[in-house]
């Protein structure tokens, strides 16, 4: 059992592109309902641990154009809790953030950093995980992540490779954290039967992901520390917004897991999704005899494996299949699901011809 | 040179059903613009043939729905000009209404009737080709019809045979008119050299075609001679209304071609399209470089051969092909090319689930 406080970092600073139309830069995918529940993914994820630690322990990183949102769909969340990434400096200054927050409150502390966005059906298994996770990081040492056993693959994330004997109790050794592979390397990955997905879920005593931090990106330390000095102090604000944009742009993976010692993954299964793209969607989503995925007032004839989802109008559909059809209120998405990934595209255009009210 | 006045009526009493969901009930094909020209196809009809006769001459006939449509599209259209059908019964009582109308103002006259929301794309062609039938049809008792010399084996056109050597002027006799025939017809007939498409476009004394419906339907005969006494009276619409309900719904070509001698053809080729699917927008519009025609706001990322017609929003395509889309105010269709004649099938499942308002 734990001793040390169970505090939780959800990262919900994401700009999910990949589900335009529906995700806005005013109203991202963490903050949409995307599964068959009406709940948004960050309610789910946040209804996910209540059973695992108290809200007060919980904070999300985000940008402070999405505080509004957070408190609305979050509303028990403390205030404090909501920390605001003056601009987004991918995940390990957002980590090294919350660490110097959680640090200030309880000295030190467990921490587990999940994403805000990410789907698990089996959520008491989850929940069973993330304390093993914790009861492990808090004997020693260890950086502890989540690994997810594929079950294909999957180009989309990134793997861990592991040495395939009992470590500690249920964990792995971490061999070394590999990214996104082409089709070719990861069908060589599944079949080695030696690599997980890399589910972006790490449990850590915040003193040990600061010394890490500390080790390899010590350019953030001094900056981290101001930080730490001022929260609950009316420079807080200003402190941030001088120090955090000088942060390096770079990843939790990149800076810390592809060098550190001691890192430990728990080999998971919990019906975990990372509800990537809206091809997600006929994963996650009840799908009807024809592999539709249909909302809202849709026709369909002769149509099979299509994702279709209506907003205020009657869509539609004759004859087609393997396409996304999303209607908003001021755009309409038409996309061949094998292309999803290029739906930024479109938002490149748009950017490119100033359309900024779609993006 | 002829001597009797050359009438026209022009038949828009169809509901469009193909061009959903842009043509409704409300606002049928005809009433539509669907070229690259911001007039109507009922503009543009009009159009073609005032420099043929005067406006005075060319009559509409249509449903009483659609009156106040076409005196806004055509302003100068006399108002008795305008023979609304208390209940659309096909072409025959259709043509029969028109002809009583033009025999009780003049007598005899040369009649043509055309389709409201065919495309021509020569009109001077169009309107020569439209005179020879007249100086032909006046120096004899003869049905003149206009056939297109045909370019593919056209499966949605009925075809006239004709006897391939010259019997009057420009004209041949005609052997028979056939219905739509199947693919496999549809190529021996072209092939044969002894086919044209039928473009429902007609020119007769009026003296003619009603001794001819005299003859192949009589049971009109008393009817419309107590429209024709009607006219001009203050009974007109009650005498139509308890009349016209109770002709026979049946096509001019059922009714009178198919049976009917003396019917000559010119063989014409003035660009001629009925425009009887969403698919002709491709052929009739301007096409990009990969073979697209879109309209309003629309960003297309690799996308081939597709028909899309934005209305008030953005529509972003990816990685599509080969398809419709046509997005209105309250319903948005998207439809495979090669399954644009089943739209019917969408609202018929309007109509059994009595969603009117989309009809």
């Amino acid at each position: 059992m734990s001793t040390l406080t169970k505090t939780v970092l959800i990262m919900a600073g994401g700009h999910g592109e990949r589900f335009w139309p529906s995700s806005r830069l005013a109203m991202p995918k963490q903050f949409l309902a995307l599964t068959d529940d009406s709940r948004t993914m960050i309610q789910l994820t946040v209804d996910r641990i209540r059973p695992f630690t108290e809200i007060e322990n919980v904070y999300v990183a985000t940008s402070s154009a999405y505080r509004e949102l957070l408190q609305q769909q979050i509303p028990d969340l403390p205030a404090e809790n909501i920390l605001c990434e003056p601009v987004g400096r991918n995940t390990a200054p957002c980590i090294a953030l919350g660490a110097v927050h959680i640090r200030k409150k309880y000295g030190d502390a467990l921490m587990t950093v999940l994403p805000s966005d990410h789907l698990v059906q089996y959520p008491n298994i989850f929940r069973d995980v993330l304390q093993e996770a914790c009861d492990l990081a808090e004997s020693d040492d260890s950086i502890m992540t989540i690994g997810i056993t594929p079950d294909e693959p999957e180009t989309g994330y990134g793997y861990i490779k592991f040495i395939p004997r009992r470590a500690k109790r249920n964990a792995y050794a971490v061999e070394r954290f590999v990214e996104k592979p082409d089709l070719e390397t990861a069908r060589r990955y599944v079949s080695s039967r030696e690599y997980l997905w890399n589910s972006g879920m790490f449990t850590w005593k915040v003193s040990v992901i600061l010394k890490n931090l500390e080790k390899y990106l010590p350019r953030m330390t001094e900056g981290l520390r101001s930080i730490e000095n001022s929260i609950g102090t009316p420079d807080y604000e200003r402190v941030l917004r001088d120090t955090f944009p000088r942060f390096p742009s770079i990843s939790i993976d990149y800076a810390v897991m592809e060098k550190a010692k001691n890192i430990y993954t728990l080999a998971a299964n919990f019906g975990w999704d990372d509800v990537g793209s809206w091809l997600a969607v006929s994963r996650i989503r009840q799908t009807d005899e024809r592999g539709n995925v249909h909302a809202g007032n849709v026709i369909a004839i002769d149509t099979r494996d299509t994702i279709i989802q209506a907003g205020g109008k009657l869509i539609a559909a004759v004859g087609v299949e393997d396409l996304v059809v999303v209607d908003t209120e001021d755009a309409l998405l038409i996309c061949n699901k094998d292309r999803a990934g290029e739906i930024k595209r479109v938002l490149q255009v748009l950017k490119e011809r100033n359309m900024t009210s779609y993006l």
